[in-house]
């Protein structure tokens, strides 16, 4: 039952990739293989049995369909995946997988092997904005144009100013994304988080799977999610600073105004009823997201007060709107790379809307504050 | 590329299938043959040229994926539907085709047939509930338990009064998701919502296309979207109705409360740590669909000041997050209802939990207050 | 302590002593006065005692400042007002004061007339601006105009249409308001909401100070609050209208495009660095609160999953939030008033963007379809 | 006109004086001082006029509710107080008051002014709460009690691993509000954001400025708000970690399980019906905070997609939206302090607890997880 339509005109097919049953099913696999191998390497298991669940994860197959039905059931993704394991393995292995791990170890280092790459998805289409931006601030960092507050004439600016501000406004966000994909820590605390179960070798069983994941090796954090808020208002962030790009360029865009607009592509906002029209539909990508973001962040931040050791409805609200915002991101990340890299700009319309307003050309500090802010960019 | 694990543990398929991109295809064609047979009624096309409309749109084929691709690409479905409709047509059909609509008209109204088949999947599981209930809030009207204030034993209470009041939200909730799903409009407006191309036939030909398609005739509604709003309104009530009656179960549930626990089941509420767990998984999909509910409401409120004749960004968030919603509220009545029918009730935990709080058992009009509820469930 | 200038810029002092302190002190009294009234009505206190309690809440003077200092302390206002009622009392009448009721009855049926004394002051608004609205309408029901998608030119409509549209999604959403206003029902139910304590006449007694308060008669609702919520979207939903028609006239107002503009008013949309601006600054207001509200709803839906017979944290959530709505509500409404009624258009910058869009003047069926609105907002 | 019952349940008489008119007006005459001095310093006016504007900012007295009547028709605050400043001012003082700068220079400034004051106080109450909950987290490092996932017994840990964890949860998220309440930028740029009309010395104008009222020094950053957007992210993660902690303690302090309760206080936490009850009246604010804050955060977020060099009506929702906050976590976090400093364990109840589970009284690596976390509060 395919719903590509709910979920394509706002997201890419790399950042659906990473939410795919595939990808959740291989990180689950991956998590319970580094487990096994981290187990032997501190003596909690033998090498030979370690070696048996590392090639039954690397080898066996799974139906995702079938799996979510069961997971839906269970209501946790982890026993029927292990269940199957199992079932693929023999002798002292088939007690020895999954050992002192619980539920919501997989769940939770599989999110953060998806925040991860999607993280990582994202910082490059913000990286191509961003540079795009760079250019265009630079090149029109004394160019004057009418300023405007409050969607009125204000004073004039120089046109570069206010890209160089889009161009901040990329870069900060992506700091922040940049600066939470990297604490993602692996989960690894057992069903109380006490680590019962691991031969008193916990800390070292954890650390070995976080290196073998790339996580970050921490103490387990089964309900305290600060971490998981702190990424998704950081992904939303970088989406509000999109959307205020989108924002100016479609007023930008606007007929009467007509200083920017975005590039022309065949297939492009166009019109079922209008063949002249030409919409700004990478906007469009961007502003969407913009409205939709706050209120997924708003949910996370919801299910914060998590029930003592594993909450109940906050904790398994997280993941949904967590991959929602990273899918949102991607699409309006992407949208906004493809507007920035052809971004149109009418130097006549912008001289002519500049005269319009009978203000002057005294565009003040412009360029300097544009320098300014493309030398934090490069730095 | 299947994303089953993201969304199975939280809805049905049924309300899967609603949103499913084969809906959304068939919603469209059928909006385009009963606007082609509306034409034709009102003299506008030919009967010859909408017959031939009305067969392409029952025999085609359409690829979703590829469909998809172009929908992002144009920002709009009907762009690259309707350009498959035409190459299926030939002579004046190929005009005639989608005559004076535009895109929008057929987003809303397949929004609309969306959200009228949710409404009436969602209520169904809502009865279910409720009739659930009422028997349960029947049979305990007169029994005395602890009841419970800011979560401290407060004076007794029936237990069939709390029961009734889970009862009585569900009831009330569905009634305003009735309300509003009875509201869904047909869109016909075309371009700029003048419905010019029509012939001035615009409104008989929008009421004979609402009656072919099940929806209310009403002038266009293009950016004046409260309706939609206040629908995502009552469908967030009803999951909050849901996640009131999940939040009490998953209480009473606590070992050391024990009055009621969730049915047990094959498969369901297990731990993978711990086989003597029965986790209160119901509750779990009701409450964590209660968390991420009202954020979704919150991006179509955000929504709401659409821009002049189309929104840019506040109209396009409106549609996944109307599907998520319906997607939650699936969920969390089917699971809901599956606790409803069977909920265990501990009679003696009751009976010993009251008498541990040494506060009598003076239950007051319990009995009459679960009488005038249930009167008004039947009503 | 003042704290004017947190709230003067985005609502009304009429609004704003709906919900100050004296109100509430008031409600709260006044609803003491009734209980007393009403269980003398039916006998379970004598009539001299009723008496002595009605004119100590109607003569007696309280402190906000230390009322809310204990109230604070107590978690509840309830408690120390009671206590001040009580110390103003003697002989039996000291018992008899409250008897029966708890601070949630005392807060629940406050909230109640503060929402329906609230929703009256917007319905006011919301009727100023559509009235404006209607006469402008029809004024302009066939003016040509350049209608605008996704901040494109599309195709024409009239001038008329586009602000026909504004009305009626106004009328909507008043309607909605009053429909959630007439609900607004008593709480009186007791620590645990049976009634005990009332003799049996709970119902009776509930009826009679219902009446006495102009609210309606219900069973208790202690952690039922779909009704809260319910309301809470309406008002929410007709923030979203006032913000769509200020979207949409700050748009008009933008210099390039000049069709419309706020009234000139002396002191108002000022800079204090430009003096030649006119800042849409009714506007302002009206999108300001259309972008708070929806957090707003969000936080009441959130709070829904109320513990069992009082809610902890979620029940406490409502109150704020519900006021911060109405707040919202006031400014708006009352600076969409003000705009409306003073609203200049320009008809020359009208008829030359039509002209400028190349487009023609078709303006298909808008004239009927204005008709059509000016219709209902009449019936 | 008081509203004190609206605020004081939930907030501290210290945060609602950083939010109260005297200090936003006495934040803005220090910024309009430290302007004067830094332009005096930079040559751009004279010394005497500098020293004249410095006093009268020093000594003039401000009615803080007709500016307020007045900052609500300007749409702006700075209008009218400027108006007063110059009032106060005779010769070249009168335009050199306020010069360079524009509204938002002051609004934006007065906000990070507060948002830096509020950050203090709400970091010296989280402090004071995970200073107590480090002493309690050691004292029952090693104590065996029954863990609990999805609110059913689960496996045991040690008591002070629970604690240790809302510890971390608290003194993470200070660490969050920390690293941006550093950032607190001042704001000056003038109408257009580009330091015209300062001579050319504008950069070193707006360093003196910073340094004068202990801000960080920046470029202008009108319509880049992705530092408030983190700022409130960060609050609210804090409000959310203190409301985790109130979820547990209050599941603790449920009569069934008494493990924990908040402190006995004269006058906290009763009910004006039941003499009996003890209710958890500190987390009741703490959860209460923790419903409200994710809207308010969603609101600044959805605001982030501001026009051009100035908002409509996104900026202009900030302000009282990150006021909310602070004063939703001032009140949170106090409360959490008092009950963190006072909180009763009841160890007898935790053995009964973990013995009923039946499942052992290992609790795994609990006690070096818990030294650990109490090495990184203390780090």
């Amino acid at each position: 039952m395919s719903d590509f339509l709910r979920t394509l005109p706002w997201t890419t097919l790399a950042m659906r990739a990473v939410f795919a049953d595939a990808a959740v099913i291989g990180h689950a696999l991956a998590f319970e293989a580094a487990l096994a191998r981290a187990e032997a390497a501190e003596g909690v298991i033998s090498t030979a049995v370690a070696a048996q669940i590392v090639e039954a994860c690397r080898t066996m197959s799974v139906d995702p369909v079938a799996l979510a039905e069961e997971a839906a059931l269970a209501g946790t993704l982890a026993i029927p995946l292990v269940a199957r394991l199992r079932d693929a393995l023999s002798g002292d292995a088939v007690a020895a997988a999954h050992r002192g791990a619980t539920s919501q170890d997989v769940a939770d280092t599989v999110m953060m092997m998806q925040a991860r790459a999607a993280s990582a998805l994202v910082l490059t289409d913000l990286d191509r904005v961003s540079v795009a931006l760079a250019d265009l601030a630079a090149r029109h960092a004394s160019r004057p144009a009418i300023g405007r507050t409050l969607l009125q004439d204000a004073l004039p600016l120089s046109f570069g100013l206010r890209i160089a501000h889009w161009m901040t406004g990329v870069d900060e966000a992506a700091q922040r994304v940049r600066h939470e994909a990297a604490r993602c820590q692996v989960q690894l605390g057992g069903a109380a988080g006490t680590r019962a179960g691991l031969a008193d070798r916990g800390a070292a069983i954890a650390a070995h799977v976080a290196a073998d994941l790339g996580l970050v090796a921490a103490e387990p954090w089964q309900a305290r999610r600060g971490d998981i808020a702190a990424l998704a208002s950081a992904v939303a962030i970088a989406i509000g600073a999109l959307g205020k790009m989108a924002r100016d360029i479609s007023l930008l865009a606007q007929n009467a105004v007509g200083e920017a607009r975005e590039p022309a592509i065949v297939g492009r906002g166009g019109s079922s009823a209008m063949a002249h029209k030409r919409n700004p539909t990478g906007c469009q990508v961007a502003l969407s997201a913009a409205i939709r973001a706050p209120g997924l962040v708003a949910a996370i931040l919801s299910g914060l007060p998590q029930e003592e050791e594993r909450g109940l409805g906050g904790w398994q609200a997280e993941g949904p709107a967590l991959a929602d915002l990273f899918l949102l991101a991607a699409g309006a990340a992407d949208a906004m790379a493809i507007v920035a890299e052809g971004l149109e700009i009418d130097t006549v319309a912008i001289a002519r809307n500049l005269a319009a307003a009978e203000i002057g050309t005294d565009i003040g500090e412009s360029a300097a504050i544009v320098a300014a802010l493309l030398a934090r960019h490069k730095g």
